[in-house]
């Protein structure tokens, strides 16, 4: 049995990141991965099952993170601006956890396959924030727009915070973006 | 050489939607759907890459469909209301071509593959927005938001157009979700 090493997720994202965008996502093994991080090959799948999922790690929580982000919003504040606030939350403990976030989205920019996972990905945020809004009474018609609106604001605010690389924080980004859809749906 | 029939798309197109409807999308093979519209089985590979797409057919025009109907909008409107003013026209001709859109929707719900296909359709919608309002000088950032929100109000509209089987327009189904998204927003 391999010695337990707290630190060997992190090492494979990171060795992940560096050989991705150094060869491109096509052109790297999950062994390559795990001997860049001092690991053997069996170990990486200990931690990943696939070199895809390397670059989604911790995404399967955010429906979870998200139903209790709007769960701590008072019930009485109204919808939008409730998902703003669970967003803010969200975005919160993302920011904590970012790892190599500007060569993520370079190495899937770069990448169909990646692209669609990453589609995946932004549909079940939508999804979550839609039923916490739904559960908040908000009917499901108004809940599915408000839910696509929230995730487009989010994936702004959190492209923004990337390319400020911390100029920014994630909040004054979500704020920003709010604002100018605010403004372009007033046009 | 098989006689060329004009119609034999079409009835692929209808076959396919039974077939799916009745026995799942993943129970139902290419030539099983050839045998149904009376056609030999290598004939369907001339109308369709795979069972799949049959499902998108004409979806490979919508990017070019989109950026002409928002050439046709005077340079002069605003950005939303072009963006809404352009999916009227596109809104108008895919309801004229709109094949068994009721069945379609179920069969896509009932496909996690058929959905990921269906966020790749709605991605290239998207940017041919997003485009499309740059080219009318819109910086990114506001045209990405509204890139977004106007594909999240066109799919409620189509949604709500085909729930509705014919009995509203799908500009009125449009003129609905612009205006629910805006009320809900103003919140």
């Amino acid at each position: 049995m391999a010695r337990w090493d707290p630190d060997a997720e992190l090492r494979l994202r990171t060795a992940a990141m560096e050989l991705f965008q150094a060869h491109g996502f096509e052109n790297v093994t999950a062994a390559q991965i795990a001997e860049r991080a001092g690991l053997a090959r069996r170990s990486f799948f200990r931690y990943f099952p696939d070199k895809r999922e390397v670059l989604f790690a911790g995404s399967e929580q955010l429906p979870v993170a998200i139903a209790e982000a709007f769960a701590a919003v008072d019930p009485g504040v109204r919808a939008w601006p409730a998902v703003l606030a669970a967003l803010d939350t969200i975005g919160a403990q993302l920011a904590e956890v970012a790892v190599g976030s500007a060569v993520r989205r370079e190495v899937i920019a770069a990448s169909p396959e990646l692209q669609e996972r990453e589609r995946t990905k932004a549909a079940a945020i939508t999804a979550a924030i839609q039923a916490a809004l739904e559960d908040r009474g908000e009917n499901s018609a108004t809940a599915t727009l408000l839910a696509q609106t929230g995730t487009g604001v989010f994936q702004q605010a959190f492209t923004r915070w990337v390319e400020g690389a911390g100029t920014h924080s994630i909040q004054d980004c979500l704020a920003e973006a709010a604002t100018r859809l605010r403004n372009a749906l007033s046009d």
